[in-house]
């Protein structure tokens, strides 16, 4: 018998699930859609369905309890407060929802904080108790752990590194706000920082494309393309510097960067350590790991989430 | 017989210590010179003969641990490290040293960090498990209590907010670097607000003093000196502009101000809350408190120092 736990990340389009043993390994694995539904009810009674349809009931009858990923999730509320990315407005228990459907113990976070437990249980944050997670995707999401916890601040809403300003006046951020890290660190805003380049080069490669996306300048720059490079660079540059700010804060072991940009490898973290060690207090200098996530991506969100359940 | 503690408040200059009990209360206190040791033990042993000189032999027997608070340090190991204003260089284990000689448990932590605990145990924070201490003095420290601890970080150094980059490019700070807050809000940042404001004044009050310290500029503002009344305005919006990408962090219940600048009230209290207003995510306006330390200046080192000891 062993101690497995049900991992669910719901997304604004689509919501994936999956057994978790305590290896972090994923037993088996299922999808749904989470759009379509016009009340949370609804969704739940179908996510039921489709895990009763989808994981065998051998597992299933090991499972002890649910971890939830969402977003502009509370986690001390189990709620997912006005996501602007789904069709529920308000403020939707979906914790208490999912335990009343499951009949099992059920906890809630956002996205960045599950990857975060995840790291910590089964990635590149095992056996620490202070470090950063930062998840550069559509959107800059962080978790803060420290003393081995997350911090989740006094209203569940901890860990918006990806709004705190990186520029004064900057870029005008999804947010309403200008400047925020997120306007420049995320896969869009990877893509704005070309598009400005670009308007004053002639030579680039990425000339050829007619939309550009955060790969396309990725294998630009791998190609040697100049202008390509120097986004890597500036957007390193940026990262870096707001990551100082935030080590002077909480003083993490490591930072570990996940998602899309974290992949690019080299390419991002030389400029990103760099501009990270120029900006540091002497104290912190060369002390901070700045680490690759060592989850799979595909899995990170279902593992994050069940990482939840202790 | 009551819980007892000894606080000890190691300065640059001065050593303050006192006998505290559960509620906070200061029975009996003294001080000594810090400097003047050539050894940190000769230090120690000096400490405790005027521990025992001052304070009864009946509190004394009722003392069940020691809190040091001190500069630059370092809570894991109880050392001070590398402290700029200390004589005594490199690493001490000021808190073994202050072990073996009082024959007591000691904790150790840097000045800011043990005011946070004070306002958690005794003072504007009780009841709460998340928030931020800013320390407004000759500089500019902070600690951050989430779920109920401090954040201490990997290293025990977490916690400058003072050298968090409030301005890119910004004024020279001691630490060697840029911009930092520090620079800015310190009582010796304050003071070069004024004197780069004055440059370009006819008008000032503060034109007839040969030095100026924050306590002329405090006072000016109060006889209703406009340019005395705009460092404030400056002091604030770099303060709030600040504490808003903190709240992003830790999204604590509440920021309480301590020290010589928080004492000139809402002429601080009021910049500082709106700039922070301005610039904080949505999901954290209107939700922060901003607060006036409620510790005794000249006794929250003590009593602050003292709360380590659960």
């Amino acid at each position: 018998m062993q101690m497995l736990t049900l991992g669910i990340d719901i997304g604004g389009t689509n919501t994936a699930f999956g057994v978790v043993n305590e290896e972090g390994v994923i037993l088996e694995q299922g999808e749904m859609p989470t759009k379509g539904y016009a009340q949370p009810e609804d969704y739940v009674t179908a996510l039921y369905q489709s895990v009763q349809l989808t994981i065998s009931q051998d597992y299933l009858s090991q499972v002890k309890g649910i971890g939830v990923g969402a977003p502009s999730a509370n986690y001390y509320q189990g709620t997912i407060e006005h996501a602007p990315n789904m069709e529920w407005r308000g403020i939707i228990p979906i914790g208490r929802l999912i335990e009343e459907q499951f009949k099992l113990p059920v906890k809630v976070t956002n996205d960045a904080n599950a990857a975060a437990m995840g790291e910590m249980m089964y990635g590149a944050a095992r056996g620490m108790k202070d470090f950063i997670m930062v998840t550069l995707g559509t959107g800059v999401g962080s978790g803060f752990i420290a003393n081995g916890n997350l911090i989740y601040g006094h209203d569940g809403f901890a860990g918006e590194l990806g709004h705190v300003n990186a520029v004064r006046n900057g870029r005008a951020c999804g947010c309403g706000r200008k400047g925020c890290l997120e306007a420049y660190t995320s896969a869009t805003g990877v893509v704005k920082t070309a598009i400005e380049m670009l308007a004053s080069d002639t030579q680039s490669l990425l000339h050829q494309h007619q939309s550009l996306d955060s790969k396309l300048i990725f294998d630009a720059a791998l190609a040697g393309d100049t202008l390509a490079k120097d986004v890597f660079e500036y957007t390193g540059q940026i990262l870096g510097q707001t990551l100082a700010d935030a080590v002077a804060i909480t003083s993490p072991e490591a930072i570990i960067l996940f998602g899309g940009l974290a992949k690019a490898g080299e390419l991002i973290f030389e400029p990103t350590r760099r501009a990270m060690e120029e900006n540091l207090l002497n104290l912190y200098q060369g002390k901070i790991k700045l680490l690759a996530s060592e989850l799979k991506e595909s899995d990170a969100a279902i593992t994050g989430a069940a990482a939840l359940i202790g």
